[in-house]
């Protein structure tokens, strides 16, 4: 079993109890220490819950860095999952301490910090995983692996969307405490919706293609009076290669809960993965009839490791998620045996630094170019 | 029953036969009349097909115009169907005899033409209606009193698509007519997929919004090589009061036979709306469980004379067609016993030269907008 | 134009203008007789209505027959749409005469009728075309075709069902005239929504699998408290060659609109046909992807002239029942040409009254085996 | 945590393998010791690989509950996951030894096993849980709730079914160990489909609507050449109450991965419910528009704690086989203060060991009418 610690996610939290759960699925985590709370009784009452020793129950991530890195029994990993401006200052402390980093998306609040992390865990010897999600589940693999294999032909359209309608109203004026920080500037950074969905859409079309992304042209709105961030995006998109595409997220849009959804075309066949019904992918061969495959599903030719339960039996977020955790167990172990962990990171499919990097580059230019009345608008300042 | 003539629709085009079987449908008109295709010959077979009588099937249609307008028995009113750049001459010809015109959209092939149109149309004493058949299926004109009546609330975002497959590859080089028009500039016009499709999906999101586009910023895209038309459409949109949208149509995208497509979300509810569902519409009042409205079914509040069978019983493209030629057989009788066409067409939900009008600004806008790279374009020039 | 008379379908009446509709679809009937009504006021009205001359309105079928027989112009076919009970004695009338008929499903009433006339047809030198519409669905002819070619091997399953909701509570005792008569034994027969709906299901399954029906076992069920006959039918059903099935129909569940769903598995591969949405056709070849196979689209194997419009945009329950009437055309025509109509009938696939006879077998024998608390009874009486 | 054991479930299992993860997912149990097989040296195997200590890996599950009931941390529950004729005398080791008993369905190979193991675990103070795991997906206790709540009214019709395609081919002729026992009379009981999968459906059925089956009446076959056990069920039902229905399940359909669905439909409404789409309910309530209602979403009036992330983050099987988890854990844990095993079921919706024995009664009475002819046959031989 791996030790694994987590900062953030202390009572009443969302994604921690989730990063928790996707670590326990496969049996090969077990959660030892936690800074869970900035407030030490707060983080306390949450370690005694998880079943963490008192004496490893941290208000203070840095000083949990320093005493694991001592012990013969430290945590191996770590999971950050607070909101998004401590990420930075988070992931360096066990960086530095040679502590693998398992860090929740956007990376960091601000490209500069995003930027300076990146050289940070290059320079370390450890894996720094960015949890994606989206991209670890198996229908999105395999699209990817359709289009690397030439199924789809030259990728000409790319159509990306995420939407959902949880803040149509000024929920965040309530005691909604998600509501709260993602829409507080000083917590979330300057995106809203943008750097909290926006990026997971943006990063699924780039996975899926395989495209990089060159220019922007944007469009953000808060609709929602007195809301500081956006919680509407509008954009278009131009990748390499003459790939075009457009990008829609949103927070306001009643009747979508979870609406992640990606196609691709090119001139050969296209490809269609909506989140909600992750079994399945859609695929057109240009001139055929469309086939529906699905995870183990007859024409399903994804990776095995990725298919706990025969197909029919619906595996949903939490089997995606687990399937990073699973992934990111092979890297502890194979970087245990003494292998560079850049190396495990390049055989992997794992997100990581540069994926980080690369989002907030997104973030920055969607942002430059709404500010600029939908200029088009360079990654990377360019 | 009405006597109905044809300009165009000979044998081999696809929108003529359409409009005749929906002029069929409910059996109130009669196609006594044609100049189906300029080539005297072909028109007379295509005539003799169709039950006219040869001394009615002209190969000029100014010639039918003026002929017709003698008879004591001539037609009421004429279907034009041509390709886009004849509909102005076309159109003008019977207008100025005091016949009733049905016209193909887009309305013209240029802005110019369009807005010289409407002022004939204006100063005739006749009906000119355009066949935005979309408009009438039962769904979208129930989706059009929900909004109006505020079961949305305020609208905020507009979603609006049209994807389709069939020029995925060049196959205006082959014998494909209906591919070689669209994407012959002399005449489609200077708008190719954002003509052919693009202004349906557009006409839609205004018609059930009721909300005026004021801005555009496009990036049109033609993939195929060698095509001289745009067959991929990208944009962003802003209508009046602070709403925003997209609009994607494309016709290289497989996978896609007839995706149309339109969501719209306001601060109390959403509706989604697919062409090839014609029968369903999806409700979300927000804070509430989703609901499947149906024609005709429970939940309908629609127009009891847009439904000929029982909920369940799928009516489909045609009979959504049929029911502009329905209600424009209803507008012929009223200004048969005096009343105003103008009134006629004010009274009505039929799309009109106003909005023919309309569908060329914006595609002027959209062509402005993708040559300024982007730049956000008003309609109508200002 | 081939000229067409109608029994029954005056005023009120749903399946006479669903009948008038699907001949005038494609334009090659023309309505010129009627005996719509046994009163001759309303028979008149509803002439009026249709454009039919007042000499031509009838109130007495009889006579109707003899005197259309005796005109130059008289009518080349006669639809019958009254109630059940009427359908016999009709169909008698005009195939006396030599006039084509087409019947509205069930044949008759009773078994007893059904035989006789088929007698009565087999001796005539014209068609008999009862009207199973939704065998002529484009995908329910491909599903056809594919089986019979051997895409699922050897049939062993077949599920078909039915459902509805509109009986659900007793609206035959307000004035629902379509309920009045459909639970009224004296007008439908001893079978309620058995002869109404379950005999279209079983027809289906036998069209498609092209297996005959051997033997039954089934449990009838009037839910809604006094009415007469079954509103609910749930049997178990043995075929020819091994295979067997099951078939449900019911009015009496919310929710359903007309929910007819047949799907067939062999040792080869299965199928699945929706009703709700006819332009698809789920096919599934044993050990592949899935299929989502469309009437006219990549794929589509069907018969050309079931395709009016292009794939996506969507036919309807009108244009299946017109490919009947389209159909009933070409056999007019060949029969004008001295073909024999039983010749004719025999190279189509059109319903007729061996379908007649087969449908009041199963019901039948449905009954009969309610009756004996679900022993399995043979079709046939055997 | 709880300390939990295992019978079977050794390499290559797979329902062993699911019911550890559902253990995990909500991190209140951990494996401590094990009978995972009867050959010692795979069972020694297959606990080193889930960190079993040696010592605590039985090879013979009767020595296992001896050693572990002696010892201090000593199991509290033990999981059964052998195939079907060793469940009871494996529950009965534990049981006797005062050890909580999850087993897995059918409960037992024959009815008189059943009721035998009733008489057991009636006796004794422990918990006996039968996991059908379908019964805890959070829509389906929705559904359950609505039923009780009155929403549908008076049941009249339920529609259960549940096909798959994996044994079309006789595989269990190759080297496939799921097909070889679960096609083995010896290993599998009487009922092949029937058991395996029928009685899910059943119990689901039951569990929605409340209501006692009475009677059935069947159909069962052996489609593939040489199988030993059915591999389709046809049944028609009667239940308590005057409600009817039928159910089928079939393990030769192909492109049915896992198709458990149930419909139930009453005076005033109906609900459907499908396994593949298990965080969807559709609800009709008679005279209005469908809705759909999603686990955790507007509109879900479920238990919290069947929600671990919101609504559009889909969960599927595994959680919901964790959902039994984790109300055993709570069982346990009420246990362990001295509240009655039968009193903490009995305010539970676990399914227990009444019915495991109705289960095997539904097994009889659909054998023995099948055997009779489909005669209608008392369940609980009455």
């Amino acid at each position: 079993m791996i030790r694994l610690g987590m900062v953030g996610g202390g009572q009443g939290a969302f994604i921690g109890a989730v990063h928790r759960i996707a670590a326990r699925i496969d049996g090969r985590f077990q959660l030892v220490a936690g800074a869970l709370s900035a407030n030490p009784e707060r983080a306390l009452a949450s370690a005694k819950q998880l079943h963490i020793s008192p004496e490893r129950s941290y208000s203070d991530f840095k000083q949990m860095a320093i005493e694991e890195a001592k012990r013969e029994d430290g945590i191996q990993a770590v999971t950050i999952v607070t909101p998004n401006h401590m990420h930075y200052p988070a992931a360096k402390a066990f960086l530095e301490q040679g502590i693998h980093v398992i860090c929740d998306k956007p990376m960091t609040s601000s490209l500069a910090d995003a930027l300076e992390l990146a050289q940070i865990a290059k320079r370390s010897e450890v894996m720094f995983v960015l949890t994606h999600n989206y991209s670890a589940y198996p229908m999105v693999r395999q699209a990817r692996a359709m289009v690397e294999n030439g199924d789809l032909g030259n990728i000409r359209v790319i159509q990306a969307e995420y939407a959902q309608d949880w803040l149509t109203e000024a929920s965040e004026l309530g005691d909604n405490k998600q509501a709260q920080w993602r829409t507080d500037p000083k917590r979330s950074g300057p995106a809203g919706c943008l750097g909290d969905i926006g990026t997971h859409a943006y990063h699924l079309a780039r996975f899926i293609s395989g495209l990089k992304l060159e220019k922007v042209s944007a469009d953000l709105t808060s609709f929602v009076e007195g809301r500081q961030l956006d919680d509407n995006v509008h954009s278009m998109l131009r990748f390499e290669k003459g790939a075009k595409g457009m990008l829609w997220s949103s927070q306001v849009a009643p009747g979508n809960e979870n609406g992640l959804k990606v196609r691709i075309y090119g001139d050969k066949g296209g490809l269609s993965w909506e989140q909600e019904s992750p079994n399945r992918l859609v695929f057109d061969k240009f001139g055929s009839a469309q086939q529906i495959l699905t995870r183990g599903g007859h024409g399903y030719t994804g990776s095995e490791h990725l298919v706990r339960i025969p197909a029919g039996h619906p595996e949903g977020y939490l089997e995606g998620f687990a399937n990073l955790y699973n992934e990111i167990a092979d890297g502890i172990e194979a970087c245990a045996t003494g292998k560079l962990a850049s190396d495990v990171l390049n055989d992997s499919l794992l997100p990581t630094v540069s994926d980080g990097v690369d989002g907030l580059e997104f973030i920055q230019a969607i942002l430059d170019s709404s500010e600029a009345d939908g200029r088009w608008t360079s990654l990377g300042g360019a």
